[in-house]
């Protein structure tokens, strides 16, 4: 796009708005935890270290924002608790989630390795992501660009 | 991991580290203009709406973190500014963003559809973001898991 994208709006960018509702250091670690299978309030307290607070008006903004489900459970001789799921909406996050851990690990991560892994269910392998275009190329960075979609808006005034 | 995962820690998580670097809305927005091919500060301050301090601030930071370089240039009569450049590591982000695009795209874009599209700048095709495990087999969310990684440290009084 170059400089041409300048004469482009980015009130619709659905990174934008995907940043609105997930733009938050703490909306990934929950996230995190729930792809790992933590779904009960005090687990995802233990393991995010976010304060209760925090944490309670951050899962309610994310069951608004459909990424989560509340359902019940109870244990016995307790009240009914309930403990969050992911929606499908929030299944799709996955992808956003494997390419910050594959930065972190390529970038960060402590010499002896990364203190995670993804794998594939089914044969244990880890797993990575891979940028391919509609014509079945797989990609570098460098040879993406971004071109104004089918919701593309002139900014005013440019 | 299921509660198998509560036995370890998450102080050394990657995806936790590569949030203390870019897990802020701003820091996203930010690398989507530098992707998209704009670099000057009053550009990246017209397209990001951040206010020019906060905007200052975040870019210092992302020099400080490595993931971009600041570059001189000099426009005809005026004095010398800077400009900033993805370095490598910067760079390697740019999964990250086509997966919140794809997200953004799915589930929050208008009805016309999305206002931008990230294409292979080869053959013009839309670009998308496959799960590949190293066997080879493509996956869904659902057949991924998250197991201890070679880095891994039990969480203390688990």
């Amino acid at each position: 796009m170059g400089p041409e994208v300048l004469r482009w709006s980015t009130d619709n960018c659905s990174i934008g708005r995907a940043l609105d509702v997930v733009g938050e250091k703490w909306s990934f670690l929950v996230l995190r935890e729930l792809f790992l299978g933590v779904r009960r309030f005090d687990d995802l307290r233990v393991r995010t270290a976010i304060p209760r607070q925090v944490l309670s008006d951050r899962l309610a903004r994310m069951v608004e924002a459909g990424l989560l489900r509340r359902e019940p459970y109870r244990e016995p001789g307790a009240r009914v608790r309930h403990e969050y799921r992911l929606t499908a909406k929030g299944l799709d996050l996955y992808p956003v989630l494997v390419a910050l851990r594959h930065w972190g690990d390529t970038h960060l991560a402590d010499p002896e390795g990364p203190s995670a892994v993804f794998v594939h269910r089914g044969c244990d392998e880890p797993v990575g992501l891979v940028l391919r275009c509609a014509a079945g190329h797989e990609l570098g960075p460098r040879e993406v660009g971004g071109v104004p979609g089918p919701g593309a808006v002139l900014r005013e005034g440019a």
